[in-house]
């Protein structure tokens, strides 16, 4: 069975998850493209070396009977739209995030999902795919260091344009830690604050950086996680859980040990991009297994995206109160428990 | 494109590769299947959940006009034949290690397959696949530490049985240095000579363990490899190069770095099978590009084939006579050059 | 020139600061010993080898003639009251840790310190006299990572006994990381918040045992602590500083690195005394020094003592509020100025 | 007690030894020296801040009625004479390495205090003193990987001068660990044998670099030491030994580990001087705690300054044969054992 894929937004992610789910990726053919600027979309799809169908309007292609499923890697802002009207279809989404741009929109789709009586939505968090997150989740799952007690995060990039701002650490660094963490420990969190240590002289002055996040969660664990997004020395994704026997580490990528110039050294990552591209496959072949299996066991439910909404919510608020900041979640409803 | 292949031996690693190339990799489709052992042949291919033809005769397989190529998985004095009988077939096959039991019948395939004149035949090495060892090409041939001048690897096994014998230290455990080492040198080797050190109580009587061996090559390099097989603590393969301006080494397979128990540590495998897990679905990849291609840029070839032949056949001489044995190997044939 | 001590506690630390002056550092002599327990102090003496009086009073003690310096590790209350003392007496005086039990029992010292009008007194911190410690902060004075902006650090013990309460963390354990952080980073504390995470089950009850420590300085520094008292694995101390331009690290105490029994693993201190043993070495020869050359240049001074004290008051008020406490510590006098 | 010491040679290792013994060390005074240059020798001594008679004649300095031992740290040639000379006055003599420039004259020096009838010798080799071979040592004596089977040696030279020769990778650079790999595995050699590599480009044309020297010993053992005295990169000492159930290596100096510049970074020592500097400080305090016991129990003894001249004498011969050379030690007289 081949599941013939159509990808709302042909733009830099949009054009790589077309290349995966035709080149790399094994049950899977993209046969319907939309974008904005149809020329572009069809020179992307002519470069990558497929034939693919261009619909001017994406909700033509989610409803085209020659597509099974939908890819939505748009403008952040239409997210919701093309979900709600690929649920309304009956048919699997994967969304890149954020699943809506607000809690409130999160909450629209996990109803209607809810609704539909059947799980169709992926939402586009790699992290829990990457090889290195899922070592470490074995490890804790295997009890190698008893409960975990607390943990320490660094979200570190090299460095950010003029135009990222403040709240930007949470929407779109932070996002990926609310999310990964969720899953890590199979918990939920209670509340966030927000510290600002001294501000690095290579950050734009409307810019806080770094900072220091501190979340709490239902099971007590407290999460101290630094974003600092002009680190200059690389792209640096860490995290350390504590446990009651014990610590472990998210490993570090692959690299060769050198000794010269008078250093023993291996390189750290400067390219975001290279750090989770192999995430990237594992996530999008485990939404084609669960169109073929009809069982959305893998990746972020349209639940986990509402949750991340929810707690970015909270850690922008602290971000401005400098408070600590309650965050509210309901239980997780059995329609989304694993 | 699909390319329909037919595997000739489906015992452990030959099952292990309809598994990929059915499941895993992209444009391949195992159609049949051959294996002395009839019952068990189709039990697995069931097991993988495949509909493939059985032929009770490997030649049939061979020359059934819907298999496009061969995966040589049978017993090892079987490959050579069924080799000749792919190429004299015109067909691509890819045949596991050894190419062929003695040097002289890997030069019979090599003389084979310049006189049908283009490549057919990809061994199964699968080193040079590995994503560790071609980061460490990728520093020598970027000069991070400018010529290599010598070599110390290490190809420890935690233990093996009564069955092991010291030559099988070359042929069975050293031929994938002998590979990998010619192909990240991109060189031959001149000589070879054999240093056994104080015996480890833990081996048979009748095996010499741990052997050093030391080869020189072309360039002048000295590698020192030892194998040591009983070395009770894990699968360890290790490759450091000096070089002019420093050192570069294989990087340790990815593990969670553990503080517990009063240590700071990190899992050392123990299942050889996991180590180069990876790298056999990047191989056969290869192979199956490298036929939809129609280029054989990829993998080991017949010619790489018979020079770890060569070099095995001398450092086998050399653990008998302890004296230094010469690796004449002839120039490589620009057929075979990359 | 040889420095004439008489020291004032004979218990453990005080039977091994008696033998480090009489037989491993140079300049110095124990010539006069002060104890409640008569008995165990000559016998300690007699046991390490060396002649020294007797003195049943320690005010005769420091006012002996033939005493020119003291060293006060009798127990802590008694402390203020022999400093005191000795700077009455105009003697250079070497007081374990703490200082005084109070914060206002430091600021007297200061006090007649001052009013002396010259340095006699050195207080018991040893982490500055550590290599490791030292070297890190060469470091960050070599501006290797630009200026400091957050650190993380941790003070971790295998387990404590049951008589350790909740405070002990700050006045205990935490009050080394007070003074050498103030040193490592030539700043002085502003806040502290406490925040206790999910309670290890290996804690007795009474305990909050892990607890987050974070203090803020001067400079804007935000320092995330965590002193976990029964972390099973080790004797851990951990800080990291992250700088605008990179991260530093404080080095891991020297141990042989080991590939056994499925692991790559060196060895975590499990018993604190071997941590620090040779700062200690180090710490009681500047003391020394400082006496010979007449110039207390190296070594925690009065001020330092009254600043760990004023810190840790604040931290403890801090694990009983849950709020951020200020520590309100006056510029440093010229007086202390180094 | 103190002991008084004379000090033939005032150069650079002579005056650190002054410096060492009238400083730093405890119990012992330098009261004589002698020199070539009279004017260096009193100049250094008045730098340093002692009062040490000057000796135009060395052997009036070994006679003199205040001198209880000497230490030789004149030119090489000249050792043996000014060693033979204090054996003959009875006095405990400290001799840089070389103990003589030849085997033989080795010899002589272990007869002559055979005849004498208690230990006076001690040779400056430092590295047994080092913590971190003490360390390696433990761990094999502690049985940490069983009975040691070969050990993979480096001693790496960023660069060296024209005027070093081939040989001098012997007497000069490999002598060092001809002296501590028989401490740390109490064996003797058997045999050596010499391999040159690829040239590096870094080297003189005179000059054979890197080579590798391959030696056995009584037990089997096979040490393959690499001397690379261009290698650029630093100064580089690696020692890691190969047991029957785990391997053990030399740990690194510390340093601070940063993250900086898209590299996970520590220095690698480029300076040899800093390298094994508090092992003089321990090698010569020996020397004293020797002398006041009355048992020289630690450091080497003439017959260790023997056994390395003699496996040294036997590595130059195998660098201008090619082949393997016997070393042949007689059993270690029960004069010397430990």
């Amino acid at each position: 069975m081949t599941v013939r894929i159509g990808v709302i937004g042909t733009g830099a992610i949009g054009q790589e998850h077309i290349q995966r789910l035709s080149k790399k990726l094994v049950g899977s053919q993209v046969v319907a493209i939309n974008d904005i600027n149809e020329t572009a979309a069809k020179t992307a799809v002519n470069r990558i070396g497929i034939d693919a169908q261009f619909y001017a309007n994406a909700h033509d292609l989610i409803k085209a009977s020659d597509v099974d499923a939908i890819v939505v890697t748009s403008w952040g802002p239409t997210h919701e739209e093309f979900v709600l009207a690929s649920i309304a279809a009956g048919k699997p989404v994967f969304c890149e995030k954020p699943l809506a741009v607000t809690a409130a929109g999160c909450k629209k789709i996990v109803d209607a999902e809810i609704k539909h009586g059947k799980r169709l939505v992926q939402v586009g968090f790699m992290r829990p795919f990457d090889s290195t997150y899922r070592q470490l989740k074995s490890a804790l799952d295997n009890d190698e260091i008893g409960q975990p007690l607390l943990l320490n995060c660094k979200h570190f990039n090299p460095e950010v344009g003029d135009s990222y701002t403040t709240d930007m650490a949470i929407v779109d660094t932070l996002i990926h830690e609310l999310d990964v963490l969720r899953w890590l420990l199979d918990d939920d969190y209670t509340s966030a604050r927000v510290i600002y240590p001294r501000k690095t002289s290579k950050a734009s002055s409307h810019l806080m950086d770094p900072q220091i996040v501190i979340l709490e969660t239902k099971k007590g664990i407290v999460i101290n996680t630094e974003i600092f997004v002009n680190c200059q020395y690389g792209y640096d994704i860490q995290c350390e859980v504590v446990g009651e026997t014990g610590i472990a580490s998210l490993p570090e990528p692959t690299q060769v040990p050198f000794r010269k110039g008078g250093n023993l050294q291996r390189a750290i990552l400067v390219d975001w991009k290279k750090r989770f591209i192999d995430a990237y496959d594992v996530e999008l072949q485990a939404f084609i297994n669960n169109i073929v299996t009809g069982n959305f066991t893998e990746g972020a439910s349209a639940w986990d995206g509402y949750a991340a909404a929810v707690a970015a919510d909270a850690c922008v608020k602290a971000q401005q109160t400098g408070n600590v900041e309650a965050i509210v979640m309901p239980a997780t409803p059995s329609f989304y428990k694993k």
